[in-house]
């Protein structure tokens, strides 16, 4: 311990202060109470899986953002030197197979080494890097402990090697609540009603946008390009980042032609109610099975939403489709009405994703809360309560042996009265104890000097108002209380 | 998404259900809560910290057990292939420089790989082995925003690359609370008095086990051998395992002579009061001043406890050490009385933990909260409250389309009167909606066929006692409240 080292972080990483841990706690303590009181239970899930769980889960840009975990011990001793000699690529080799993963030295003449596969020989697991498929996972090798239809929630952080940015980090938080082994519409309208009541404690309004992908499929289908559906979804995505022109472009050069697009368009830039909204595409899907069967979901989705009294607004959006492949019925879109950023919650339905693990056909639906954006939001809009960030109540002061003595005994019972209070623990200046008290927002001090204990009183300060009282020591609680 | 996967997470990992959550969260929220009450504040530190920050801080052992974490992008495509030749050891070379790091290969003499060095270059950053070392990092990065003393909590998860046996995981959480940047020993009665209140909540009988660095440095000095203070705690802190005779034999066997040894045994074997024990320890130190400092902090310390009306059993242990070599001051350990397990609680004083990150002399003292044996003893002793794991009360049952829109509204009226209901989701047999409650020890189930709605009134049963009763919906919410 001789070198003095500067202390850091990693990037993308974060320390939370006890201000922000109590804006944190705020809304997970929130969401969590919601989730509650409509039968959701905690699970956790390990923070490291196999490799072979996450790989190929999130498509092949997913995969280079798994952080990946050295295995423990010697992990380089158990790779034969000659083994490792082959997965050197040499510049020769360059147009052979080993090609595609020559890494930086490659492009410099020099060789290089496989640096993919030679992480997988060393690497065996990986940090998660959301919740959904750890949970996936979970439900199928605890399956038969599992009383279905499952109702979970689980809030944990995930890492992610993406590029450090503002609002983008390389750790973060997901709050995701789940129902699986039910297909029933009435879980979504379950979600939006948690949705719902969340913000409504939040004091935030936002707009639930909810689609269904059978309506995607059955578009692509009339549209002529049924095999061209992941690409269609991908263009219409950015509609609000790019506009209508360069969707259009963008559908065009993946080679949906104008025709196919001209049937597109109207649903795209219609904008009309509910009701206008579920006609306009139910006489556009009518040709549809698929495209039938998601508006006759959405119908019967939007006529539970009716009758559930949801005080935020609820709306069909047609354009959106939400980047996730999994998803196979309703998907949802939260958003922000009154702080720009963007959404801060997203779900949907997905009929097979515990089936790569060995249980097909069990449907499942859920969302997942943005916990860093609603944090942004509740800050922007100065939604946090004040009670959120409150502690200590009651400071007693320190000055010297005898007054701490003196006030010990009032602390035990102030606790135990559910009050909390701290005796200032060094014997320093009382400007210095008054100055703590300031910054950690504790509102009262309590003072006893040698007059004070002599006549069995004690000074409450109010650091807020300036208020003065002097008090029999066995009356504080009661002023307290 | 083709091939099938069995299941499985990495070996000394655990997933955790419902109902081990609901156990887990009730020694989290109780801690919490007690923290709280005497002022300490949470914080959140990342998952990876970069390696510079966490090697040599554990010893050359628990370097060994930290998860490193591959560098993201192509790790290894960084390093040219003639810096990874250098890292081969060739059998010829065993004898050079290179041999210590010599990996499984090297013995059957085949060319090896340096892994250790080799590990360095393609990691920078690893999953924090413990909360202290984060702890001390962050006060010296954001030492410009905090008040001294800082107070501050945290519960979150460390990672050890430990063999994985009964009770010893990979990943498990910590629950630490300390107070930085006051010496006063105010603060150590104060952990007393938090350990105290915690298992007072918890209903377990513990024993409080206090001994002080300064008193072992003190013993060594008088043994005549201060220069190993470190053997001589390593061997005296096995006692309770190996007994006095192997502890005598280890010492001897590190350098300690008969004479040496002939002073310690009787501390060692000493029983009776604690002022005994101090009376007997102060004789024995009469001659060491670190060993004089430590027996008045021990009385200090004492004569507060005596003053604060503490429940639990508090004692000096003179053989008690701690294997941490950054304590300087006051120790403490806790066991349970009632249940055959390790310590459930350790910690301590440190006098310069924060030094190597470049903020020398702040002392601190804390405690940590073994969470995992905490929840072995509730459990052995059968201490977790019902209400602890309890969830929803009420489940409506759902008969049909016009049953469910029927008990709809009643499910929201009964949640925002703060009582957890669910509605069924799917139209089954009752028969499996009665076991869907059983399995979730949920305690009524709501039942409206056509009869009912057409009275509007419906069907309350009580799974517990097996009664029923027929009520107005109007008077559901009144049953309940």
């Amino acid at each position: 311990m001789a070198q003095v080292q500067k202390p850091s972080i990693p990037k993308g990483t974060r320390d939370f202060s006890p201000e922000q841990m109590a804006g944190r706690n705020y809304i997970f303590d929130t969401v969590k109470s919601v989730f509650k009181k409509f039968g959701y239970k905690p699970i956790e899930t390990p923070s490291m899986e196999n490799l072979s769980t996450l790989l190929g889960k999130y498509g092949e840009e997913g995969d280079k953002l798994l952080f990946k975990v050295l295995n423990s011990g010697d992990a380089f001793s158990k790779i034969s030197v000659d083994d490792f000699q082959k997965l050197i690529t040499y510049p020769a080799d360059s147009s052979a197979s080993g090609a595609e993963v020559a890494g930086a030295y490659a492009a410099a003449g020099a060789p290089s080494l496989n640096s993919n596969a030679l992480s997988l020989k060393v690497c065996e697991k990986g940090l998660r890097y959301d919740l959904t498929v750890p949970f996936a996972r979970y439900v199928v090798q605890h399956r038969n402990e599992i009383t279905f239809p499952f109702k979970r929630y689980q809030i944990q952080p995930v890492w992610r090697a993406d590029r450090p940015q503002k609002g983008r980090y390389r750790e973060f938080y997901q709050c995701d609540v789940d129902v699986i082994g039910s297909r029933s519409l009435l879980n979504e309208l379950e979600l939006v009603q948690i949705v719902d009541q969340v913000f409504g404690i939040f004091g935030v309004n936002v707009c639930i946008k909810i689609n269904n992908r059978k309506i995607l499929a059955g578009l692509a289908e009339v549209m002529g390009f049924p095999e061209k559906l992941v690409e269609i979804t991908i263009a219409m995505d950015k509609i609000d980042k790019i506009g209508l022109e360069a969707v259009k472009e963008e559908m065009l050069s993946q080679g949906v032609d104008e025709k196919g697009f001209s049937i597109l368009e109207p649903v795209l830039t219609f904008s009309g109610t509910t009701e206008e909204k579920l006609s306009l595409i139910s006489d556009v899907l009518k040709d549809s099975e698929t495209g039938r069967k998601g508006v006759e979901e959405l119908k019967t989705l939007f006529g539970y939403i009716a009758e559930a009294n949801i005080s935020q607004k609820v709306e069909v959006d047609l354009s959106l489709a939400r980047g996730l492949n999994y998803y196979t019925g309703a998907i949802f879109e939260v958003k922000a009405l009154d702080f720009a950023i963007g959404s801060i919650c997203g779900g949907g339905r997905y009929d097979n994703l515990t089936g790569i693990f060995g249980l097909p056909d069990v449907s499942g639906v859920g969302i997942s809360f943005g916990a860093d954006r609603i944090y942004d939001v509740l800050s922007g809009l100065d939604k946090f309560p004040k009670e959120a960030i409150g502690g200590t109540k009651v400071l007693l002061s320190n000055m010297d042996e005898k007054s701490a003595g003196y006030l010990l005994p009032l602390a035990s019972r102030l606790r135990s009265n559910g009050i909390g209070c701290e005796l200032y623990p060094d014997q320093t200046k009382l400007k210095k104890q008054f100055e703590y008290a300031e910054k950690n927002r504790i509102p009262f001090l309590i003072i006893a000097g040698e007059s004070e204990i002599q006549a069995q009183t004690v000074n409450i300060k109010n650091l807020e108002t300036g208020e003065q009282t002097t008090l029999p020591i066995t009356e504080v609680l009661s002023f307290f209380c």
